[in-house]
């Protein structure tokens, strides 16, 4: 742990937390959201995730100092930001990074294996991003003014971090990127393990759950001593083992080794 | 429970279980279990569940001797059938229930609360029924042969049954009606013991659970020791008891009363 030192915050009303199950689901809960809290004009808080393995990737980037990430939804999205890119005689160098189904896209520099984003590698560099399932859950909340991402990596970083903005609309939608537009194990896991972390923040009695928030939960706890086993048994963790990718699931499975807390705004990932 | 002998089966490759959410992911699980699977031109069998209430009204009827049961998706699809019906000059009288937000349709026969479908007013009548999220469950898997409904009602009756069509195709889909096209923790519950009902049947290394299913028995295991607050705490139970239907509450919480299992086909449903 990080966080040697707790902070505690004190609300007048509770916390409404909810999590969608993958990109398709969140335009639904947004406009749950808003009608049930009266907030018909104030923004959704979001936390996107991809445990394996874009959130992962991209927090290792960020953490490997490089500048900035900007996650489009195809490899052709990807090109097109490249050239747009390069047209503005931006000094840094653009590296395209991606992934469909598990393999690393052609001719790109990178995959998605969050180990290989080095920092000689991504340090001070510009990356584009496209993902199968992350990247498209990344864009489907980009209307909302606050969008953290987090994964295992950086789960109480963004604890805290998103009280800020909690604190102001006292929601929270945790966005699972799922696989192809359904549930997947490992999002919901961590998604569990997210709203636990800001829930220990404050008193107890300070928040509502949704039933998906509250299923989270309870597999969270669950799988609470070992996620590395989690992620060998879920459906992806074995398509990516398939692959010959297991050690991403064990860089992926590391929890809170970074401080980096990335956010999404104007297509765009910095650190927040 | 009713069954004093329990059938063993034995197979010769394992079963895949599958839970779809609500009725709106019903078309995406069923392609994906029909690629799984390469099965693509045979069927999934599936399994509707809608605890609060819709189901559990069904099964409530049957169990009542009511001879057939038409679910409709909207109260004018209803008025339609019964218009239908009534042509045929069939000589059984035609009673209409439904409900939408919780809340019985004007000028039906009947609402939703199963408690009411007595075998004085159901018994050899025909039941037209439309309900915001299960009759809409059913009808997302009517292209497929084998669709039985179940709720705690009938949950060891359906796990028996069921195991003839899945010794033929080896999958089972149990498809939540969910909350709005969303996930509702209860319907999730019920799949969950479900799924566990049926594994009790045959040896247990004899199946796949997908993401899903394997959430579903985590929240089923969860809960096993009291359904009843399960039910009070979940969102749409706690819907229903602000509607005044806390008794419908209890009635649902009732697990393995009957050996009715109905099943879908051609618009239809009669006990299997």
């Amino acid at each position: 742990m990080l966080y040697k030192f707790k902070q505690r915050f004190f609300l007048d009303r509770p916390i409404y937390f909810d999590v969608a199950f993958s990109y398709t689901d969140v335009q639904e809960h947004i406009f749950e959201i808003k009608n049930c809290l009266k907030i018909g004009h104030q923004d959704v808080n979001c936390a996107v995730v991809d445990v394996l393995r874009a959130t992962t990737t991209i927090i290792s980037s960020l953490h490997n100092e490089c500048s900035e990430i900007y996650p489009v939804i195809s490899k052709n999205a990807a090109k097109i930001k490249a050239r747009e890119l390069r047209k503005k005689n931006i000094k840094k160098k653009i590296l395209l990074a991606g992934e469909k189904d598990g393999k690393a896209l052609e001719g790109f520099d990178l995959g998605n294996s969050p180990s290989n984003f080095e920092r000689k590698i991504v340090g001070n560099n510009i990356l584009i991003i496209s993902t199968s399932n992350g990247t498209k859950a990344i864009h489907a909340v980009k209307e909302q003014e606050n969008v953290f991402l987090f994964s295992l990596a950086n789960l109480s970083a963004t604890a805290s971090s998103i009280m800020k903005p909690i604190m102001k609309n006292y929601n929270l939608l945790v966005v699972c990127s799922g696989r192809e537009g359904k549930y997947c194990e490992e999002d919901f896991i961590a998604s569990g393990l997210l709203i636990k972390r800001i829930i220990s923040l404050f008193n107890k009695k300070e928040y509502i759950c949704s039933d998906s928030a509250k299923a989270s939960i309870l597999i969270a706890n669950f799988y609470k001593e070992d996620i590395y086993q989690a992620l060998l048994d879920c459906s992806w963790g074995k398509h990516l083992i398939k692959l010959g990718l297991k050690k991403d699931l064990e860089f992926c499975s590391r929890t809170d080794w970074s401080n980096v807390v990335p956010k999404f705004k104007n297509g765009k990932i910095i650190v927040s």
